[in-house]
C-alpha cells in the first residue's frame, strides 16, 4: 500500500501558497484522500508521484495525453523547433502549415484560428457567430462544461448575472428540449453548442442519437445559426476531423483542444466559409498564441497517430479495459455502470447513488498504483497496450477485495 | 534593402488559411507593408525572417522575451523539466515551488495562481474582486487594454452588451475622473483597475502621478473593494515585485505574465489575504495551466535576470536608444515625441497626427534590419547591450535619410 508522506506535505505548503490549495481541475481533494496531488515524473501511461510511487494513469492529464506522456517523437519535433524559434513578434510559418492541416483534414474546415486554452477555442466560437450573425443568443446543453470563464463556468461565485445572459438551456439528446430553447430565442438566436457526446461529471455518458445531432444541424441551417461542437476534450480522440464527423454531422464551428499537440498548450478553432466574416471582425489574441513549439508538436502528433493507429489502439485498449473490470467486479459481486465510448470511460457503481462505493474504490486502487476518477470520464492513451491494460486490471483485484470487505 | 518575396507568399496563403490573415496583435498588415509576418529563427535580440533577412527587434514578442530569445539558461531549465514531467494529471511540485517564489518576492502577494494568457489573469483577477465582495461593478481606464475576452477586447464585433455591463470608465492619471466613476459605482464597487502607467496604443505613454495611484488605492481601501494592477505587459521588466512597488502603493491583486518565463507560455496572479477566501471560490481552470516546463523556465527566468543584472541593462539600453534615435532625428530636421520608461519605449513624431512620418519610417527601418512599432510600445531585452543599440541606431540613419527625402 502506498505511503504519501512527501505528498501531505507539500499539500500543506499548497494550501497557503494557493488560494486554498492546487485549484481546478486538477485538484486531488475532489478526486480521493489517497490520490496524490503532485507528480515528479511522466511515462507513457503511467505517473509517479512524488514518493516514487507509481501508477497506471487513467486520466492522462484530464484528456491531453493521447500518445503517452513524453511521445518521444513529438518531443524531439517540439525540441527542433524551440531550438531555432517559438514564441517572437511575428509567428513561425509552421503556424500556416498547421492550420492548412487543419483546414485539409477537418470536413467543415475552410480556416483555422489557434489559442491556448479550451475555453479560449469555445469562447471564440461564441463570438464569431455572434459576429456573424448580429445576434446574441446561444442554447446550452443544461449540465455541460464549455470552460471556465464568467459566460460558462460551472461555479456561481464571481459571476456577474450579466456574464449569463443570452443564453438558454436545453437537455443533451432531448430535441423537444432543443426545439423549444431555440423557439424561445426567436429571431436572436446566433448559435446551438453541442458536446460531442454528453460527457457531463457525475451522470452516465450518452452518445449522441442521430435525432439529436441531425435537428441540431437543421435548427442552425433553419435559422441561419452558427452549430458549435465544442470537441475540445474529445478531438482527436475519435477522428483526426471534428468528432461528430464519426456521425456525419458537420458543425459550422469547432472548438478543440486537449491532445491536439499531444500535452504542448494549444487550442484550435475551425470554421468554415459561411462565418469567415464574422472570424475575422472578433478581436482576439493572446501572448503566446504565435508561438511555434506547439505547433510542430501539434504536427508530429497528426503524423503519429497516423502511423502508429493510435485510435484503433485506444478503442481496443478500452474495450479491454472496460470488459475487465466488468469481469471482476461481477467476480466480487458488485456491478458497474460504464458508460459512452470505452476510449473515455465513465465507470459508476450501480447502487451507489453518492459514489461512496466509487469514492472507496479509486482510493484503493490508487493506493495499489492504478490512478481512476470517481465521477469524470477518464482517457485512455496509445501507451495503454493490452499488457498495460492487463496489469492494470491485476491491481485492482486488491482493490474490490477491499470494497466487498466494506460494502459486500 | 530587403526582400519579402517568400513572406508574400506565405501572406497570401495565410489569408485563406486563417479568416483573414493572421489575426490579433501579430499582424503585420497593422504594423507596415514592409514587416514581414513569419519568422525563421530568433537569437538574443535578433529575428530573421523567412528569406533569411535579419532584424534587430524592438517589438521582443510584443513583451515575451526580456532576457533575450532561446535564452541558453531558461531554456536548458525547461528541457530538464520536459525530460522528466510537463502536463500531466497532476502538477509537479514546481508549481508549488513557484507560487512560493511570488509570494515571497511579491509585497502584497500572500498568495499565487497560474493560468496561460494575460486574459486569464485579468479575468481571475476581476472574478476574485466579485467573489469576495458580492459586488459587480467594476471601474477600468478608457482605452486601456486588459485582453481580448468579450469583457475586455478593444473590438465591438462579437460582443454582447450585456458582456460590457457593470463597468464604469475613468481616464488615467485623472483622479477626478475616477473619483466619479467610484461614485457612480456607488455600493456597488468590486474593484478598480489600473495599468502600472498608461501604455495605450496611438498616444503618448504616461508614468503614473504620485497623486492617481494613492487615490486609487485610498479608494478601494474606503470602499472596501479590490485594486487591482493589470501588470501583465510590465511584470519583471522593473522589478521582480508588482511594478506599483516601485512608487510604493500595492495593489490587492495582481495580473501578471507575457515575460515572466521569458517566452514560456505563462500567467500569474497574485493576491493578499482579504482576497483569499473570493480566490478560493470562483471556479477556474485550464487544461495546461498545471504543466510544468512554463514553471521550471520561470524560475530560471528570475534567477538569470538577478544574475545578469537584467533591469539595469534594460534601463541603459532603453536610454541609450532613446539618446541615439533623438540625436539622429534631430540631425535629419525632425522632433520625436518619446514617452513612458525607456525600457518600453513609445517613439512618435511631432507634427504627425496621423502616423504618417512614422508607418513611413517604421518600414524603411524594417527594409535596412530594425524592427520597430508605429504606434504601440516597443521592448528592450537584456539582450540588446550597448553595441546592439548601436548598430542598430547605425542602420536607422537610412532610414532618416530617406524620411528626410519624403518628408523633409
Amino acid at each position: 500500500m502506498y505511503q504519501l508522506d512527501s505528498d501531505l506535505k507539500l499539500r500543506e505548503r499548497a494550501s497557503t501558497a494557493f488560494p486554498a490549495g492546487v485549484y481546478g481541475h486538477q485538484a486531488s481533494a475532489s478526486v480521493s484522500p489517497k490520490h496524490p496531488q503532485f507528480f515528479s515524473r511522466a511515462e507513457g501511461g503511467r505517473l509517479w508521484d512524488t514518493e516514487g510511487n507509481e501508477y497506471i494513469d487513467f486520466m492522462c492529464g484530464y484528456g491531453t495525453n493521447l500518445l503517452g506522456y513524453r511521445h518521444p517523437r513529438v518531443d524531439e519535433a517540439a525540441a527542433a523547433q524551440q531550438a531555432v524559434i517559438d514564441c517572437a513578434t511575428g509567428p513561425s510559418p509552421l503556424m500556416l502549415e498547421l492550420a492548412e492541416t487543419f483546414n485539409n483534414q477537418v470536413a467543415h474546415a475552410d480556416w483555422t484560428m489557434f489559442a491556448k486554452n479550451g475555453t479560449d477555442a469555445t469562447t471564440i466560437c461564441v463570438m464569431t457567430a455572434r459576429a456573424q450573425t448580429g445576434r446574441n443568443t446561444i442554447v446550452v446543453a443544461e449540465g455541460a462544461y464549455h470552460g471556465a470563464a464568467p459566460w460558462c463556468t460551472p461555479g456561481p461565485s464571481g459571476v456577474a448575472p450579466a456574464d449569463r445572459a443570452n443564453q438558454l438551456t436545453y437537455h443533451y439528446n432531448d430535441v423537444d428540449s432543443l426545439r423549444t430553447a431555440v423557439e424561445l430565442a426567436g429571431a436572436d438566436l446566433a448559435a446551438i453548442i453541442v458536446s460531442p457526446f454528453k460527457h457531463d461529471v457525475f451522470v452516465d455518458q450518452e452518445w449522441p442519437t442521430d435525432d439529436f445531432a441531425r435537428a441540431a444541424r437543421q435548427l442552425c441551417d433553419d435559422k441561419d445559426a452558427a452549430l458549435i461542437l465544442d470537441d475540445v476534450r474529445c478531438a482527436f480522440r475519435f477522428s483526426l476531423g471534428s468528432t461528430w464527423e464519426t456521425i456525419g454531422v458537420l458543425p459550422d464551428l469547432c472548438a478543440m483542444s486537449k491532445s491536439v499537440a499531444n500535452g504542448y498548450s494549444l487550442a484550435v478553432i475551425t470554421g468554415n466559409d459561411r462565418f469567415r466574416e464574422g472570424a475575422s471582425q472578433i478581436y482576439t489574441t493572446g501572448s503566446f498564441w504565435f508561438a511555434s513549439v506547439s505547433f510542430a508538436a501539434s504536427l508530429a502528433t497528426i503524423a503519429a497517430i497516423e502511423e502508429e493507429g493510435a485510435l484503433e489502439v485506444m478503442k481496443n485498449s478500452g474495450d479491454r479495459l472496460r470488459r475487465g473490470l466488468d469481469e471482476r467486479a461481477s467476480a466480487h459481486g458488485f456491478t458497474l455502470r460504464q458508460s459512452g465510448p470505452s476510449q473515455m470511460p465513465l465507470v459508476l457503481f450501480e447502487d451507489d447513488d453518492l459514489w461512496q462505493k466509487n469514492n472507496f474504490f479509486v482510493a484503493e486502487a490508487a493506493q495499489r498504483g492504478v490512478y481512476l476518477h470517481p465521477w469524470h470520464n477518464m482517457f485512455i492513451c496509445a501507451a495503454h497496450t493490452q499488457e498495460v491494460i492487463d496489469e492494470a486490471l491485476q491491481r485492482t483485484e486488491g482493490a474490490f477485495a477491499a470494497l466487498k470487505k466494506q460494502f459486500g
